[in-house]
């Protein structure tokens, strides 16, 4: 009985009590979510970029860019791209999925990881989520695939709609990464590819190997809001050098060397990333160690205001991983969707910009038809994040 | 008798006479096919891009941008994208192109016209050039239209295939408008909509209206060797509000505005062209007049010189028309391989890069199985047609 007197009160002061958690830690400023910082040689890069005339789809930043990528990453390639849903696109085609086949995604994503999947003719098919890494669970993934799909000739066939299960998408939410190892087992048991969408998780390790690294091809990307900017970019990882081939040609107009003609032997696709945002990307990339302690700074700042906090947590890497902390998030105790939007509106009205996760997958119009799994802690997750500011520059 | 004896010195001399004529009007120097200029406010721009920190997806020079487009070209709507190719693809979408349909498609064209066709899960259906203008023959069309389609409850379909023929897209060869008088009429008659592809065109007229603004949406493209560059880019033109709105839409990722919800309602594409892109863009638009002088007077100059050579002529803006000239562009008199290849070998070992258009797209691998109509004018132009230096820079 107590409880429930004391509950509403409880529940009005988490909000302030997270404004001025958040107060302590930020001071008196307004913070976007995640604002870039550009601190070292962009500016030098760029007006060498514009000097040279090279600013498109030729040029020796982009080389270098590839070259840093895969160096800091310790992935054998790294093809850069004009974006990380290209990427993600490219990397799928790449894998081997085809029209008609079936892709499996994680329903707490950013609609490009499942919009790629339909680019190809392919349907996303949904699966949980860890409450442990917001990631694909492998074991939750597991009982499903057992329970739901066949093999049939060295295929993972789906039983109710016939269709072969082509690979598993897993995406490191936040930056954390997820459960590599479960994963690469289960994929292995239900002859699935592993296309890794490492999107927010540059910097990220999963038992010290980087994030994107692990699958059979990994993708990147640099949009504005992420840990390194390039304006728009991506890129593809991989340790297949044939793939790392493939993965530049059809990228790139699939045109074959010569001299003068213009020969295309199969349909390629204009994903270049521009020279100009290679060099760009390439000031960032020599600030990255930089970033990511400035981003563990703040982590840490935000922990110890927020352990103070009942009624909410602040989400820790897993366990043996080493997380970018690309966003900083909140996880509720308890599923009240009506506290998670006053805590929202308070902290935006404060000038500390935050949001939810993003809205499931398979609650979208678009893909509401497609097969799911059971996804009761995303459902559980979607109701209970919010991400704060994260940016490097607020440290 | 006195011509065959005198033809092989006389081609020998042809390659040499032309290198003495490129040399007569751009001097002793190393000329590349369409260097960029980069003379204006472009640093100013990305600098403040920088400072802004807004370098992304959203910020003033994309709205920017697109505002100072649509006033160029007199197009009521542009919508920036990333590149030439992602503004065809969704232009054809928004033309209500569907899997299994077909769309005309020059084979004289470069390979992102067709490809983009393919992005649709369409097949292009290729059709014969003007020796006039380079693009789409209206006659011929009407009358392979004519022999070839019917009109099902307002739609044409191939007879052949039993494929709907959506549309048309007519592109402006090296920026010479096409005849869209006829094109129109044409279009009319068999229930075909327009999808201009002006990525060639920026700044070219026909009859006083710019290229890209007749059919129902046009696209342009500002890669590195066009007339002006973003870097990479492009842009959607429209005069029809409501396809404007769906443009930036379907390039944002479907994203629906709010608050803070991840709500998207359809597959969408991030085709953003980012804000850093755009401020290059911003600039370049205000050099725009002086480049088109500098590549008319450059004309002029070539068409001097290349007035005295028997063998070969200056292709010149069609009739009712001004071209921009993006690429200058020789014409042998005579289909002569050997002749084009020597000449080829000749200007670019003199340090004047030059080569020839295209292979026609049904001449690709990935092309040969699509239908097409009789190529003979096109055929004959990509074995005679060879470009030379064309950067406002070189006058």
């Amino acid at each position: 009985m107590i409880d429930d007197i004391e509950k509403p009160s409880l529940r009005a002061d988490l909000g302030t009590a997270i404004v001025g958690a958040i107060e302590e830690v930020l001071g008196p400023v307004k913070a976007d979510l995640h604002a870039p910082v550009f601190a070292g040689n962009e500016w030098a890069y760029l007006k060498d970029c514009l000097d040279s005339t090279f600013v498109s789809s030729v040029g020796t930043y982009v080389d270098r860019f590839e070259r840093e990528l895969a160096t800091f990453t310790g992935s054998a390639h790294a093809v850069a791209v004009v974006n990380g849903t290209a990427a993600l696109h490219v990397a799928l085609l790449l894998a081997g999925v085809e029209r008609g086949d079936e892709v499996l995604v994680p329903a707490l994503t950013f609609a490009a990881t499942a919009n790629a999947v339909s680019y190809c003719g392919a349907v996303p098919h949904f699966v949980d989520s860890s409450d442990d890494t917001l990631g694909v669970d492998p074991e939750a993934l597991d009982s499903w695939l057992s329970f739901k799909t066949e093999q049939v000739r060295g295929l993972c066939v789906n039983r109710d709609t016939g269709r072969v299960i082509r690979a598993v998408v897993p995406m490191h939410t936040f930056g954390h990464p997820c459960d590599m190892g479960g994963l690469l087992r289960v994929a292995r048991k239900h002859s699935l590819q592993i296309v890794e969408d490492a999107a927010e998780s540059l910097g990220s390790y999963y038992h010290g190997r980087h994030t994107g690294t692990f699958g059979l091809i990994g993708t990147l990307s640099f949009n504005g809001n992420k840990t390194l900017t390039t304006g728009g970019g991506g890129a593809i990882l991989t340790n297949d050098e044939q793939l790392a081939r493939r993965a530049k040609f059809i990228t790139t107009t699939a045109k074959r060397p010569h001299k003068w003609e213009y020969v295309h032997d199969e349909v390629g696709f204009n994903y270049r990333l521009p020279n100009l945002n290679a060099a760009l990307g390439c000031a960032q990339l020599e600030q990255l160690p930089g970033f990511l302690k400035a981003k563990r700074a703040l982590h840490e700042k935000y922990r110890q205001v927020f352990a103070r906090l009942d009624g909410v947590e602040l989400v820790h890497e897993p366990e043996n991983c080493t997380s970018n902390y690309w966003l900083q998030a909140l996880k509720l105790k308890e599923v009240d969707l009506q506290l998670r939007d006053s805590i929202l509106e308070q902290t935006n009205a404060a000038g500390y910009m935050s949001r939810p996760v993003w809205k499931l997958m398979h609650g979208l119009q678009q893909f509401e038809a497609c097969p799911r799994a059971p996804l009761d802690v995303a459902e559980k997750l979607e109701k209970t994040l919010i991400n704060i500011p994260s940016g490097a520059g607020l440290v």
